[in-house]
């Protein structure tokens, strides 16, 4: 941030009075501009002993296996969103949301928050975001073409919960970025 | 938003393409600003048979009681988040958090991220932000004196389940502001 979106002028970087972090501060009008996480929701969608992924038709990763999941928008809640994303990413319809996991990423300021849920019918098609949306058993997880390490936590837990068919609700972090600990 | 904070230019509300929502794009540099909302995140910090309330020293509801909560930042998880409010408002150290209510509010688009917590020691006291801390018994959560809608929400769910001392997590949305449902 370099300029004050109210008013155009230069922001400094400083720690308001009463505060304990900088933050960009309109060098003219003052207004503190905080900037928060976002959130990331999506779905794990359900048929029978199948799940629903979806390949990336766009960057990063493109051509990798995900869920569908995506930002969360105002003014929406977060069942709303997640079913939103799963439309728009594998023109899906879900219904039964159960959160399922929620995974802080502090290195680029996201929180994940995913929900188990049933998929309605077997309508379903690659949105714009998508060059495939297929049905997987989670013996046949394509674990070597995954998109993000969230993902690939999401659906290890959701493996490992199906010996039991419990699936309690999972809260994690993950701290790095997956090449700063590959690297190690 | 009215200016680019990239580079100073006003901003126009446009759809982008491949997008459904207007978003503000700068006319000079196209940088698409993106808002989503924010999580606040906190505690309900347990000592034997009593919960932790804070009275409020700042506006919205100055003297009004509440849980230690407050916005994410970024950089951080959402336990660390917790712990850290709970320490800035009632200098009170937790631990063993467990996650309790997911509340969404989308007028305001805000999501609230409550954790159950044990309260390690006697040692709290009001932070900068709070006129008093005080440990509660249950029948004596002052329900005419609370701060907003989703801490009364988290405490009535709080209060049900210590009937059977099953504290399983709760997700819901408040969908109106208190006012706009208390006038119908």
């Amino acid at each position: 941030m370099k300029y004050c979106s109210q008013c155009g002028t230069p922001v400094s970087s400083k720690i308001p009075e009463g505060d304990n972090l900088p933050r960009f501060i309109c060098d003219n009008c003052h207004t503190i501009h905080y900037q928060n996480p976002k959130i990331v929701t999506g779905c794990l969608p359900e048929w029978e002993n199948k799940i629903l992924l979806c390949k990336r038709a766009i960057e990063p990763r493109y051509g990798l296996w995900t869920l569908p999941a995506g930002f969360m928008e105002n003014h929406e809640t977060l069942t709303q969103a997640a079913e939103r994303e799963t439309w728009e990413e594998a023109c899906a319809k879900v219904d039964n949301l159960q959160l399922y996991t929620v995974i802080s990423l502090p290195y680029i300021s996201q929180v994940y928050i995913m929900f188990r849920a049933r998929l309605i019918d077997l309508n379903f098609a690659p949105g714009s975001e998508s060059l495939d949306v297929k049905l997987f058993h989670p013996e046949n997880i394509p674990w070597d073409e995954l998109a993000f390490p969230v993902i690939r936590r999401t659906l290890t837990h959701y493996c490992e919960d199906l010996a039991t068919r419990q699936f309690p609700l999972h809260i994690s972090d993950i701290l790095h970025r997956p090449s700063e600990t590959q690297g190690k």
